[in-house]
């Protein structure tokens, strides 16, 4: 089993739904009101144990960020990471990412993040993929016009269905490194996956793609 | 100097005009005349010392192939070639690219082929790029509505700054590789250069793109 039973998830997230949202249907349309502010949503789909999420927002405090993770028991770690790092503009939301319009509200997302997503190399399983268009009309239901997603990921199957996934629904290409940490992107935030993958020096592909309405 | 005087050359093109045509604008709208046959037309950009339209055209009987090449002294090894393999399938243009549309009228070319093309990495000479969008205007120029262009190469940065002059352009997407020699895509045929280069390891990035109209 990928991930260990952990019978004091729910318990640990009851108490913490500061920043583990319990009830996010009741938030939709109103995020900008459980964060206090109208700074810009950013929201990370897949937030795994959550480094990512919470490094950004250390570095970036006037974006708010939401990590979805489907895991309770993943979702108990990156909500642990943020008990710890104590930044208010982190939430978490245990909840299925194909069930986004129910969480959100349209225009009300900012930018989408993709991290390091399961690929899903079975041909059989692309519909499962995040980039698969199905994917893709979510996150237009959720973004401001001319909303960006911004992918890494190791996986160079993945990565390339997603290029031409992306292409074929008319995502315009702002920018893409073919090996992230050998190229003058600044400001890359590892999660945990990155740091261990490409420590073993195998490229890191990451792209930003926009909405065109 | 990368490529030896070859004082002999001009007097070897004229003696093989049969596969290296002079006065190609005199041509314009009549190549399937040249080749006395309606097959497409397929051109590679740049052929360099012609190994893949050469190869491409002993595979490919029915499909037409034009080279063309800016330098004398590296068409002149094509145009050996050529001779050599005795393939009547093949013709060679001693020309520059950037008059493409004096050589070809409109919808005559089906595909056109960029192989390891000059990366120009410098920024200010972004322009020069085969992939930079006035060249996917002269192609657009003279090819067939739905048109692809077939590009590959060793180059990173080329292949980033490529993908996303064909994405700001409205080219689609139909198939990309970032690990060609390490793919299931079959049929390829390599360049000299493309053998020298992956046989140190390095990945082989290739791509087709169309025309939406």
């Amino acid at each position: 089993m990928r991930f260990r039973n952990k019978p004091w998830a729910a318990e640990y997230i009851a108490e913490h739904s500061y920043y583990c949202i319990l009830g996010p249907e009741n938030r939709k349309g109103k995020w900008h009101e459980v964060f206090g502010n109208e700074h810009p949503i950013h929201i990370e789909v897949g937030t795994g144990k959550g480094t990512f999420i919470t490094e950004m927002a250390k570095a970036n405090p006037h974006i708010n960020y939401i990590g979805i993770e489907l895991f309770e028991s993943v979702v108990v770690k990156a909500l642990e990471r943020a008990v710890v790092a104590n930044v208010p503009n982190v939430k978490l939301l245990n909840v299925n990412a194909e069930k986004l319009t129910e969480y959100f509200d349209k225009n009300e997302v900012d930018r989408v993040y993709l991290n390091f997503s399961d690929p899903w190399p079975k041909k059989r399983h692309a519909k499962r993929r995040l980039t698969y268009k199905t994917f893709l009309d979510l996150y237009k239901s959720v973004l401001v016009p001319k909303g960006e997603i911004h992918f890494k990921t190791d996986n160079r199957g993945l990565f390339e269905f997603s290029l031409m996934s992306f292409s074929e629904y008319g995502l315009l290409l702002n920018y893409v490194s073919l090996d992230l940490h050998n190229s003058d992107y600044e400001g890359n935030i590892m999660t945990e996956y990155e740091e261990k993958f490409s420590s073993k020096g195998f490229p890191i592909y990451r792209c930003e793609v926009q909405y065109k309405e």
